[in-house]
C-alpha cells in the first residue's frame, strides 16, 4: 500500500468512527451540534489519527482499541483551531478552504463547540474497549498533552511572542507545546492501545518529536512558498504579522534542511520495529515533502 | 458541627488540595497559569466539591479517594464561569466581587485558562488512588456532564433563549443541564469514590437533581431580592435582560413555594443512608436559604 493509500484509507476509517462517536443532530442542542460536526468532519490530513492507529498497529494491537483514542485526538485538535481561529486570537477566517466556525455559526456557538469537542473528547476515549489500565493511560496522555504545559501552553507562547522577535529555544518550545505534544500524545495513544513496552513507547515517543518539529518547520515553509488555494487557509500571514519562524530565523533553505534533518531522526528513531514501522517511516518523509 | 462549619472545614481543605493540584508559577506559563489561580482560588462557596466529598463519606469511601474528582469538578465549574463571562457570551465584568478573568488578563488568556482548566480537571481527576474502574466511572461522568447534553448544552439553550420568553419546560432543561448537570456529577462521583452500589448512586442522584433546581430558583430569586455586594455580582440582570426565570413565569412567592418543595424532595431522597446524611439534609435547606 503506498502512503496516500494508507492515510486515505485511514482518514476513511477515522471520517467514519468520527461520525459514530459524534451526537445525533435532532436533540434539542442541534446548532451546536451542527457546528461540532462542520468543524470536525470532511476536513483536514487526519494525521494525527494515523499515528495512533499505525503505532498500534505496529505494536500488535486491535484497531477497535485504539480507534477511541485516535478521534479523541482528533476532536481535541479540532477544539484547539476553532478556539485558535477566534477574533481574539489570531482572527483567522478561513480554515481548510471554508469559513471558520466563527465565521459560519458567530462567536458563542463556536467558543462553546470547541468546549463541548474537549469535553467528546474524554468521553470518546473512555469508550475504548481496551483493558481500564490502558484506558488511563490514554485519558492521561490526552489531559497533559492538551493542557498547560501542552497544547494551550504552546498558544499562550505564541500570544507572548506577537510581534517580538523570538529566539530558536523559544520557537522550538511553543511548536513543541503548540503542535508537537498532540502528535507525541497520538503516537504514544497508539502504543497504550496496545499495551506496548516501555522502549516501544520511548520509540515512538522519538519518531513523534521529531515528525512533530518537521511538521512545523515545513509549515512555516508552505507559509512563504504556497498559495492559498493549495493551503486552504491565508499564506504569508507570518510576515505579515511580524512573526519569527524556522523560515525567517534561519532563511528558507536552511529551513529546508531542519525539515529534512528532523526527518531523518523521526525514520531512525523507528528501528527497534524493523519492517513493520515502514508505513510510518514513508509517512514521515510524505509529511516533509507535503504541498499543504 | 453545623452546616456552616462543615462547609468551612471542606471549602479549606479543597482550597489546599486545589493549591496541590494547580502548577507552580515558575514555569514558561506563568500568565497561564496566574490567570487560572486567579479564577480557581479564594473564592465560591465550593458546594460541588462539598457534595462529592459528602457522598463519599457517607457510603464509606476514603477522602484522598473523592478529593481528585472533588477538585475536578470545580476546576470545570470554574472554567466554565470564566467562558460564560467572555464578551461574546454573558458580558460580565463582575465575578464573586472581583473583575471577571477576561477583565483581569485580557480576553485571550482568559479563554486560554478556561480551556487549561478543562484539561487540568481530567488531569486531576486521573490522579485519584481510587480503583481503575472507580476512576474511569468519575471520568465519564465528568465528560458527560461538562458536554453538550450536560453544562455546555444548557448555554447553548440559554444562548438560544435570550430576549425569547420561554416555558418552564425549556427553563428546566435549561438549568438541568446548564448547573445540574455538573452538581448531579458531582454528588453521584462522590459515591463512585467510595464503590457504593446503584442504590446509593441512584439516591444521591435524585438529591442532587433537586438540590440543583432548588439552587436555580433560589438563584433567580436572589437576582430579584439581593444586591450586588451580598451577592458578589451584578443583580438585577435577568430583567434587564428580559430573561425568563422562575420568578419571572410565576413571581416571587411562588418561586419561593417551589424552592421549599424541591428541598423537600431532595431531603426525602436520602431516606436510605439514615442519620449519616443529616449533613447533607441540612445542605439542601441551607443552600435554599442562602443570602448569595
Amino acid at each position: 500500500m503506498s502512503i496516500e493509500e494508507m492515510l486515505r484509507c485511514n482518514s476513511q476509517k477515522v471520517e467514519k468512527a468520527l461520525e459514530d462517536f459524534l451526537p445525533m443532530r435532532s436533540c434539542r442542542q442541534a446548532d451546536l451540534i451542527e457546528a461540532m460536526r462542520y468543524s470536525l468532519l470532511g476536513g483536514g490530513k487526519r494525521i494525527r489519527p494515523a499515528l495512533a492507529l499505525e503505532f498500534c498497529r505496529v505494536c500488535g494491537g486491535r484497531e477497535e482499541d485504539v480507534m477511541p483514542f485516535a478521534c479523541a485526538v482528533e476532536m481535541v485538535h479540532s477544539y484547539s483551531l476553532i478556539h485558535d481561529d477566534l477574533p481574539c486570537m489570531d482572527d483567522d477566517d478561513m480554515r481548510r478552504g471554508k469559513p471558520s466556525t466563527h465565521k459560519k455559526y458567530g462567536e458563542a456557538l463556536a467558543l462553546l463547540a470547541g468546549d463541548a469537542l474537549l469535553s467528546l473528547a474524554f468521553e470518546t476515549l473512555l469508550k475504548s474497549p481496551a483493558q481500564p489500565q490502558r484506558v488511563l493511560a490514554a485519558a492521561k496522555e490526552l489531559a497533559d498533552a492538551s493542557g498547560y504545559l501542552g497544547m494551550v501552553g504552546g498558544q499562550v507562547i505564541d500570544l507572548d511572542s506577537e510581534g517580538k522577535r523570538i529566539d530558536y529555544d523559544t520557537l522550538k518550545a511553543m511548536d513543541e507545546a503548540k503542535t508537537g505534544a498532540m502528535i507525541l500524545a497520538a503516537a504514544r495513544m497508539g502504543c497504550y492501545a496496545a499495551g506496548a513496552d516501555e522502549k516501544a513507547v520511548q520509540a515512538a515517543a522519538a519518531y513523534a518529536v521529531n515528525v512533530g518539529m518537521a511538521f512545523q518547520v515545513t509549515d512555516d515553509i508552505l507559509d512563504v512558498t504556497s498559495d492559498a488555494a493549495t493551503l486552504g487557509k491565508s499564506t504569508g500571514k507570518d510576515s505579515r504579522d511580524n512573526k519569527s519562524t524556522y523560515v525567517t530565523l534561519y532563511g528558507l533553505e536552511k529551513a529546508k534542511e531542519m525539515a529534512d534533518a528532523f526527518t531523518r531522526q523521526a525514520v531512525d528513531a523507528l528501528g527497534c520495529f524493523g519492517e513493520k514501522a515502514d508505513t510510518l517511516k514513508e509517512l514521515a518523509f510524505y509529511l516533509a515533502g507535503r504541498k499543504n
